[in-house]
C-alpha cells in the first residue's frame, strides 16, 4: 500500500473500480492515426504508465512508423513519454509545444508537422473543435488524464497541472485515467472552470491572483470512461536554471525600473501580478524580488518554478496562480510535498484557457516578462525559430502575457556564443528572422547591458535606445552604422517610417550561417537579382 | 436657432455657460509642446472648430513649425483638422493612427514621430500615462472633447464616436469642450464606463453585442473645462468604398465558408457577433450579408459604416456594438439623422477600451474579418507599412480582433496594380516585410481565388494551402518555386520548421523596387556578402 493512499481511496466513484487494468491492457485501445488529447502542462501532470507502455508495444513489435498518432496537449510533457514517442516515429501531428531532442529533430527534419500557436487560443480552439476537424472522426478519439483523485460523482481531480482538460473532456470520445498514487493528491488546489463555447461562455470573474469561481474538480462522464491504470510514476519535473552573472545584471535593471516606476505612481507598492518565464534569467528576477524592497507580492502565471517556493519563504509573496507546478525532481517537488501545508493554500492552479486568458491578465494588470531568441532594433521579437527556420520549443504563453500584461517586458542577454566566438550571436538584430511578437506588443527590452524603456517612442526612436541600452558593445557601432543608413536611404525616398533595407537586413545571419559569427566587418553586399 | 437645438438647452451644467467662447478665444490655452488629447475615432466625433481655429492662428501668425504639438486622439479624424495641422508643420508626436496625404508625407520623411499600438493597449496605456511620462507635465495638458450634450452634474455625452474620452479625462488637466449643435444629440446611444487602473480594473460584464454596463455620459470634473464652444460643423465622414468583381468574389468565398461551418455545427444558425473592418471587401461583404441565409446576425466591432445601415434595412441584423458610427458625409449621416428612431435603440457606441477589449471579444466569439498589405505563406500579415518602411494608416484594431476573435480572418485581392504592371504586386510573398499579426494569429486568409482554412496545419502544410487556393495564378508557380527550394533546403539541413532563403525571401519585393513587378524570371540570386 503506498503511503499516500490507495487506488480504492482515490477512485471514489466505485463503479469505476471495475474499469481497472494494467497499462499494457489498454493498447486495445490505440488504433494508428487516432487524434490522443492528453493532461500534461510543461513536464508537470502529464499521463505517464500508458504512454511508456504504449511505446514499449510498438517498439517490441517493430510498428514504428506504422503506429503514428496526433498528440494534442496543453504544452510539453516529460521526455520520457512524447520524446520517446518521437523517437519511435509515433507522432505525425503535434500541438502546440514540445520539449526534447528527438521531437524537435522529427519537426526540424520535416518528420513531424507540429503547429504551435498562442496557449490560450490553442485551448479554446482545440474546444471548438479546429484542430482536428479534418481527420476521420472529426473529433478527440482518446484522452489520456492523469489524476490525483476520481470524486463521488466521477468528476476528475488534476494532479500538478491543469493544461486542456476541460477541453479535452468537450470533445473526446473515450478516456484513459492514470490515477497517481505515487505522490500526494493535489486535491483542493485547482480551481477549475469549463469556459465553453460562444455565444454561451462565461465571465472570468476573476478579480485578483487568488480569485475561485470554479471547483476542484472537472465534471467526466463515467460512460467515456475506458481505463482506470494506477501509477507511481512522478513527474520528471524541471531541472533548475542556474543563475549566472549576466541572468543577475538583468534581473537588477528590472528590480531598479520597478522601484522608478513605484516612485512615480505607476506601479502600487507591491507593484501588480507578475508572470515570469522560465529559465536562468526568470529565476535571477524571482531570486531578486525575494531579495527586493517589495512586499505582499502576488504571481499570475503559467509555470511556477522552484524559486516560487523561495519567494514564498521569503514572506514576500502572498499567493500565486498558474497552470502547473513544474518543479525539479529533486529538490523541488520533494521540498513541495513535504511542507505542503505551508504552500498548499497559497496557490491556485488553473486551467490554460484561464491561467492565460487575456481577460484576467488585463484586468489584474499582469506584469509580464519572457525571454526571446532574438529582438530587432524595432522591438519586434522571436520566440521560436533560431535561424528563422529551426523550431526550438514553440510560442506557449508569452503572447498572451506580452499582448495583455500592464508592463510587456523581455529579456535577454545582448549576445550569446556561436560555435567559434563566445559573443558571435548578437541577441539585437536589424530585422528579426521571425517574428513572434510585434513592436505594438512591448513596453520595455532589457538585457544585462540596461533596459530600453520603449513606452511612447516611435520607431525611429526606439531603435536609438535599444542599440543605446541593450546591444552587446561589440555589436553598437554595427547596428548603429546600419541605422543610419537604413535611415538616410529611407527618409531620401520618403518612405521612412521605420527604415530598412531588404538587400542588407539578413547580412548579421547571413554572416552567422557563412562564417560562424554576425560579427560583420561591414554592411556592403553586391545583390544581383540575375534576371 | 438651430433647429436641433440651443447651446443653452445642450449645456444642462448651468455653471459652464459662463465658460462659452469662441473657438478663436481658446487660442490663449494653447501653447507649444503640449500634450492634447482629443475626441474622435475614424473621422466621427472629433473637435473640429478648436483645431481649425488653432491652425489659422498659426497660419496667419507664420508659427508654423514653432507650434507643434503632441497629439492622442483614438485614430483618425477628419482631413481638415489633423491632415492640415501636418501641412502646417504643427505635429510632434502622434499616436496611434492618422488618415491623411500630409500627415502621411511627415510621418515617412521624418517630421512627424508617430507609434502605433493595438488600439484597445493604446486606450489603456495612455490612462496609465505611458504616452505622456517623459514629456514636462507628464500629463496631458489640454483635452478637446465634442458633446452633443453637458448634463446637469457636468458629464459629457459624446457625438458619433467615444474613442478614449475615458482615459483622456483620467489624465488631463484641462478640458475645452466642443458642443456640436449642428446635428442631433446622439444622447442614449452611447455606453460608457471608464475602466479604471489596475489592481481595480472592473470586470466587463458584456455577454451580447447589445448588453449595457455603463452610463450614457462619462463623468467629468467643471472645473477642470475652461472653454465651451459651439460648433455646427458635421464629421466630414469616411467616403464610401464601391465593391468590386474582387470584393464580391471574396465575399462569396466568405459566405459559402460560413455556410460550411453552420453545416458543420461550429458556427450557430445566427454566426457570431461580426467584425469587419473598412474598405470595399468589408461592404461587399456586409453586402452579403444583406442578401444571404443567415438571420437574427449581430455586429461587436470598431466602426460601422454606411453599409451596416443597409443590413438593418434588411432585416437581418438584431444589433450593433462600435467605437464610431463613421458614415459617408452623404448619404450615410443624412440618413442615419432621418431615420434615427429605426436605428437608435439598435446601435451601442462604446469607449474604445471597450469596444476593442480582448475580454467581451474573445468571451462573445466575434468573428474578425481585416483587409491587410500583404500576407505570407506561412500566414505572416502586413496591416501597416507598404514595402515593410511606408507607413499607410497605422495598425488600428486588427490586432484586437484577429487575435481574439473565434473565427481570425484575413482577406485581400491576390495582386494589385503596380505603376507599369496591372497585377505587378502579388499580396502574398514568401515573407512579409513587416509583420503585424503573426501566423500564430491566423485561422483563414480569403482571396478572390478562394479561401484557405489554415486551423491546425503546420508552417509547411499551410504554405501549400495558401499557395494553391490564394495566390494569382500569374504569382503560383513563383511561390511554388520558392517554397520548394526553401524546403528542400531547410529540410535537408535539418531546420525546417517553416524554410525560408534568407538570401532571397525578399527577392520579389526588391525586384518591384527595381524592375516596378514582383514577377520574377526566376529565384537565382547572387549575394556577395563583400567581407
Amino acid at each position: 500500500m503506498s503511503e499516500y493512499g490507495t487506488l480504492q481511496d482515490r477512485v471514489r466513484h466505485k463503479s469505476l473500480l471495475s474499469k481497472v487494468m494494467t497499462a499494457e491492457e489498454t493498447i486495445q485501445f490505440f488504433k494508428p492515426g487516432m487524434n490522443l488529447g492528453w493532461s500534461g502542462f510543461t513536464p508537470a501532470g502529464y499521463p505517464k504508465v500508458v504512454p511508456i507502455a504504449v511505446a514499449d508495444h510498438v517498439e517490441k513489435n517493430n510498428l514504428q512508423g506504422k503506429w503514428k498518432f496526433n498528440l494534442f496537449i496543453g504544452a510539453s510533457v516529460g521526455a520520457e513519454t512524447e520524446d520517446r514517442w518521437a523517437s519511435l516515429d509515433m507522432i505525425d501531428r503535434r500541438w502546440p509545444y514540445q520539449t526534447g531532442k528527438n521531437i524537435a529533430a522529427g519537426i526540424n527534419e520535416g518528420r513531424i508537422r507540429m503547429g504551435d500557436k498562442h496557449l490560450s487560443l490553442f485551448a479554446q480552439d482545440l474546444g471548438y473543435g479546429f484542430y482536428t476537424k479534418d481527420t476521420e472522426s472529426g473529433r478527440l478519439d482518446l484522452a489520456i488524464i492523469e489524476v490525483s483523485a476520481i470524486t463521488e460523482d466521477g468528476s476528475l481531480v488534476p494532479t500538478s497541472s491543469c493544461g486542456v482538460i476541460p477541453e479535452i473532456l468537450m470533445i473526446c470520445d473515450k478516456i484513459i485515467i492514470e490515477v497517481n498514487t505515487g505522490e500526494p493528491s493535489f486535491e483542493g488546489i485547482h480551481d477549475l472552470v469549463s469556459c465553453g463555447t460562444p455565444p454561451n461562455r462565461q465571465v472570468l470573474n476573476i478579480t485578483k491572483a487568488g480569485s475561485r469561481i470554479g471547483s476542484t474538480s472537472i465534471p467526466c462522464d463515467p460512460k467515456k470512461v475506458v481505463a482506470v491504470v494506477e501509477s507511481k510514476l512522478r513527474d520528471q519535473g524541471r531541472a533548475f536554471a542556474e543563475q549566472d552573472d549576466t541572468s543577475e545584471a538583468i534581473a537588477n535593471h528590472i528590480i531598479d525600473f520597478f522601484t522608478q516606476e513605484v516612485k512615480m505612481g505607476r506601479l502600487p507598492d507591491n507593484l501588480l501580478p507578475i508572470q515570469s518565464g522560465v529559465g536562468s534569467i526568470a529565476n535571477a528576477v524571482i531570486g531578486g524580488l525575494a531579495k527586493g524592497p517589495f512586499y505582499n507580492l502576488s504571481v499570475y502565471t503559467e509555470v511556477l518554478q522552484d524559486t516560487m517556493l523561495d519567494l514564498f519563504d521569503s514572506g514576500k509573496l502572498d499567493h500565486a496562480s498558474s497552470c502547473s507546478l513544474s518543479l525539479s525532481a529533486t529538490p523541488g517537488f520533494p521540498k513541495f510535498f513535504e511542507n505542503m501545508d505551508k504552500y498548499f493554500d497559497k496557490i491556485t492552479l488553473r486551467p490554460l484557457s484561464i491561467s492565460n486568458a487575456p481577460e484576467p491578465i488585463r484586468r489584474l494588470g499582469v506584469i509580464a516578462m519572457n525571454t526571446p531568441v532574438e529582438i530587432d532594433i524595432y522591438a519586434h521579437a522571436n520566440s521560436t525559430l533560431v535561424g528563422g527556420t529551426r523550431m526550438i520549443n514553440g510560442l506557449g504563453g508569452s503572447g498572451d502575457f506580452l499582448r495583455n500584461g500592464f508592463l510587456k517586458m523581455m529579456h535577454t542577454p545582448s549576445s550569446r556564443p556561436s560555435k567559434t566566438d563566445p559573443t558571435g550571436i548578437s541577441c539585437v538584430v536589424p530585422h528579426c528572422s521571425h517574428i513572434d511578437h510585434t513592436e505594438h506588443d512591448l513596453d520595455c527590452v532589457v538585457t544585462e547591458q540596461g533596459l530600453a524603456d520603449l513606452r511612447g517612442l516611435c520607431p525611429r526612436d526606439r531603435a536609438k535606445v535599444i542599440i543605446d541600452k541593450c546591444a552587446h558593445p561589440d555589436y553598437k557601432p554595427i547596428l548603429t552604422e546600419y541605422f543610419e543608413m537604413a535611415k538616410a536611404d529611407c527618409l531620401r525616398r520618403k518612405v521612412g517610417h521605420e527604415p530598412q533595407l531588404w538587400d542588407r537586413a539578413f547580412k548579421m545571419h547571413l554572416n552567422l550561417e557563412k562564417n560562424g559569427t554576425m560579427k560583420i566587418k561591414n554592411w556592403d553586399m553586391k545583390v544581383d537579382l540575375c534576371e
